[in-house]
């Protein structure tokens, strides 16, 4: 039996997703639930890495179970008792075998959360980046238009020898709400490169404080502009949803 | 020179507002900020207590500094940098020397938050209240009216021998509003007894669910009926906003 798992987790004490040596990621946390509940080693397969730090509201993932007198219900319950309160199994269902968290993904939906403050309020700690400048939002918001669309976003990410090859991504929508201090981006797309996402809200902020000339972000999008070198911190990225469905396959990851 | 400070707090790992021997509490964690700002021992006076995992947006404390080249906006500045991110000094300012963070006090916001859902997400972790069962809204809310007004809140109190002798207590307003799974109970009033809003939220939603009829509540508050037994766990409280202004004194605290 298959399972197709919404996972959601503050990632604060985590070293991100992946599994590593030594555990402490959250992929370890869940198989070590999996290994409690069935008594055997069974493999979590992720959507996607997120990195230590970045928080999920609605990560997915899939699990090959042998035991058929457990429900998905039960397996929710039986894993949630195994594990942190900072990881919790959302909802759990039986999917088809040809159902695959990382390869028939084909997009994501990542939140930003920005406060722009003098202080950061205690409850966002690790939760939010605290930028203490005015930002032009209107500046910001025709300038994140330069991002939707098909684009080489080589210049948005972060090298780490995964493999990729072609830094091609879509990103489908990008949008800046606001309420009281805080400033949200949604960023949707069909894949995303390392730390794409973070490398671009880190480009608006800066653009928005008045560095960063719209133009320059135009110039790397075309590659005529050397990397943007800076990186939005980890907390206040979330991984909101990861889509499913007829379109093309999941590429890359964040 | 006497500062009025506004402070946020992440009640977590904190053992409530209270100064106690071996430190842990906010008080504690205010006084040492204070002490290696300006060199010697300041008294923080805070406008209450709140317990251990009750967080806070809006407590209020005064201190009062010798230190006259300083201006509030650097002490400001100078206390977060000493502090830990859990505990934020919000807004500082001038005040005369009759405004007593507690005596001027004439009332408190607190908002609880309930989560009416089959999981906790990891997020409101230690910050709201998990209720599996549904709860009825409309019980709730017309039960909630007995509690708005001057009534002898004893029978909603713990006690604890602090000496309170007059448990009558107003109670302003109580508002229940409700945004996806989360039920947010709005309590303001003159002043409270020791986790009187707790009990009060607790018996609500007991209610609720099925169980505490409102007629049971309504002769607890006459005095009728025993004590209430049931306290919503502290992690989903935060006490807003403390009042000053015209108004009479405030008494206790929660």
């Amino acid at each position: 039996m298959r399972l197709k798992l919404i996972v959601a987790y503050d990632g604060s004490s985590f070293a991100g997703w992946q599994s590593q040596r030594g555990g402490g990621s959250i992929q370890d946390v869940l198989e070590a639930a999996v290994l409690s509940v069935c008594g055997h080693p069974v493999r979590v397969h992720g959507s996607g890495r997120t990195d230590a730090g970045v928080h999920a509201i609605g990560q997915c993932c899939h699990i090959d179970v042998a035991d058929t007198r457990m429900t998905p219900e039960n397996w929710l319950h039986a894993l949630n008792t195994k594990l942190p309160p900072q990881v919790r199994v959302m909802s759990a269902k039986c999917v088809d075998d040809s159902f695959h968290a990382r390869f028939s993904a084909n997009g994501k939906r990542y939140r930003y959360h920005v406060i722009c403050a003098p202080v950061l309020p205690p409850m966002d700690h690790n939760r939010a980046w605290l930028v203490r400048e005015d930002l032009d939002l209107e500046r910001i918001r025709s300038t994140a238009l330069l991002f939707v669309g098909c684009h080489d976003f080589s210049r948005f990410s972060a090298n780490r020898g995964t493999g990729v090859i072609d830094p091609h991504r879509t990103i489908r929508r990008l949008l800046v709400a606001t309420r009281g201090q805080s400033v949200f981006f949604t960023v949707e797309g069909d894949g995303f490169l390392y730390k794409m996402v973070r490398m671009i809200v880190a480009a608006l902020v800066d653009c928005g404080r008045g560095g960063l000339h719209p133009e320059r972000i135009e110039a790397m999008l075309c590659g005529l502009e050397q990397k943007s070198t800076l990186v939005a911190p980890a907390g206040g990225l979330t991984l909101v949803k990861v889509f499913y469905g007829r379109r093309t396959a999941s590429r890359g990851h964040v």
